[in-house]
């Protein structure tokens, strides 16, 4: 893509950007947000801006008729001098197949990577170079035209936004069984990146944090039966000491971080399986000790070890094991995004500071 | 609720609006906008603003995960002297059911209409007046927070925009059948009025528009067999002289011209029938000539004709009469809602103008 446009008041808002101590996830906004706009049928050359509310038509589509699908990845720079990013490629991708499942405009290969690199070159000073801590990057896409035909919007924004963070709380989950309310049916877009999907999902967990617990799990939407992924976060099961995670099914999110750890966890000597998974066989296998730890996974998180499956009558399946092989796949996982290990996949890409 | 404010740039917006001769549906933005915030668990006193764009956060849940309810209802003003609301309540009572199934906040029942009643009463000078026109009013609430927790938003807006809309084209549609995506699934939000549903159906619809089509027609997501809706608008079968419509079943929208025409059609004499409808059955009743019409029906066109089902493959189904039941409810209904005719059943409402 062409270059784009530096707002003037980029500069300031970077010099005045003092991140407090605890980052959390998502509460502090980078100070800058790239954005391009699609009209006409082609990209307007894009710019950087200090981050600040962005204004949309009330009607925007993308309000009315959910036309927005979004990626999560982060950039690392600890104990380097550039900025790195994890599998941007894979990121691509997926927010492309999103997009197509709504039939929104499609962001080219190369303006993807001039948001990002754009948000991340100018936030390279003030990322965090702790361990553990890096620069979550929401790539999204959404439809601006005001009005209600049942139809794709004719004007679309793209927008790369950004917040330090740090490593999520890795205190291990009490995850509720959602057997009832339904995430993503097959046919649907459970695999899109889309804020529909959340939406959908959003009753249940809500629920699952007022009742103290961290999230919910959901199932098969046809015979509520298989388990399906935890909104946002793919789960695995290890069972006899083998890894399985559901496979992919069209409901599913193909999670970055799950494609990650099946490659990983093969160099690491598991053995893995993608297949069906049903709940009785996980809840069977939880009380003979055969299912000795669950796991969820996730750009945030990373790999985040569930302590206990939890029924909405508050019957609790409480795992023998947390955090075992979790903490090996996390740390292993870890260390190649930080580039403190080997990066035998080619999954880190060094940025130009140019 | 407590009054509203009215903003100086009210006055002006209305003195110096000038729709053009065609209105579309939704094309043309009435001048003013009702704004209200919900923070700290409180509705705050809220705004009639002129019309325009609004300020949000990158961020907002409303964009991000699909936090965002609506409705769409419309206010007459033919040979009266006030305008008056079709079936508000129905709408108000929808609106708290959709906003429950997303945990968002309740708008109370006083601030809804508060809200309709400040937009109606500003527009009531400049609201079309020609029969088959009106003035289209979208309620929605939204979450406003910038975050990526899976939880609801601890911000919130609820707003009410409108436009003055002409009589929807009333063309017999062509209707594409999908049998391979999926709308909405039982368990799913597709009885609520949520922006997420449209994402799910953004595809198939915009496909059926491009090849000059005017609509998908979805079906159930478990067996892909039994009608479901048109997205936005409801289906209705003649066969064999009566009338048949999907049942409610959580997955499909629950409207509100779907349920006057069940009443309405009873008093003309019509034997009608909620029931699971095979598509089989229907195709098989076009060929044999039992299914005489298809129709859809929903707030913006009321009633409106099919003229064919059409496959994928381009084969099509066409229906031997089109407009014949379908147009003799669409005039018995709009000469309710015009309050041309008497009203037995108490579902228009005047408005006080004061």
């Amino acid at each position: 893509m062409d270059a784009y446009d530096i707002d003037p008041g980029v500069a300031p808002a970077i010099a005045n950007f003092r991140p407090p101590e605890r980052l959390g996830f998502g509460d502090i906004n980078a100070p800058v947000m790239f954005d391009a706009e699609w009209r006409e049928g082609a990209w307007q050359r894009a710019r950087l801006l200090p981050y600040g509310p962005i204004a949309l038509w009330p009607g925007a589509r993308a309000l009315h008729y959910g036309e927005l699908v979004f990626e999560g990845l982060k950039a690392y720079r600890v104990g380097q001098s550039r900025p790195n990013l994890f599998r941007a490629d894979a990121n691509c991708r997926r927010f492309t197949r999103s997009a197509a499942r709504l039939s929104l405009a499609t962001v080219p290969e190369a303006l993807f990577y001039q948001g990002l690199g754009a948000v991340v070159r100018a936030c390279s000073d003030i990322m965090p170079t702790r361990t553990g801590r890096s620069l979550y990057l929401r790539p999204f896409l959404f439809g601006t035209e005001s009005g209600y035909m049942l139809r794709n919007s004719r004007t679309f924004r793209f927008m790369v936004i950004a917040n330090p963070v740090e490593a999520y709380a890795s205190a291990a989950m009490q995850v509720t069984i959602e057997r009832a309310e339904v995430r993503a049916a097959v046919g649907g877009i459970g695999e899109a990146k889309a804020s529909a999907n959340y939406a959908a999902a959003m009753r249940a967990s809500n629920a699952a944090v007022l009742s103290g617990r961290s999230v919910a799990l959901w199932l098969d939407a046809n015979e509520h039966r298989y388990l399906q992924e935890l909104s946002g976060m793919n789960i695995f099961v290890v069972l006899d000491g083998e890894l399985h995670t559901p496979q992919l099914d069209g409901a599913i999110l193909p999670g970055v971080t799950r494609d990650s750890l099946l490659t990983l966890s093969k160099t690491l000597g598991y053995t893995v399986h993608e297949r069906r998974i049903a709940l009785d066989e996980v809840l069977a296998g939880i009380g003979s000790g055969r299912v000795s730890e669950l796991f969820a996974c996730g750009t945030a998180a990373i790999v985040s070890p569930i302590a206990a499956l939890v029924e909405s009558d508050g019957r609790e399946y409480r795992l023998r094991e947390t955090d075992i092989v979790a903490k090996r796949l996390r740390e292993s996982l870890l260390a190649i995004q930080e580039r403190r290990a080997p990066d035998p996949f080619g999954w880190t890409q060094e940025l130009a500071l140019n």
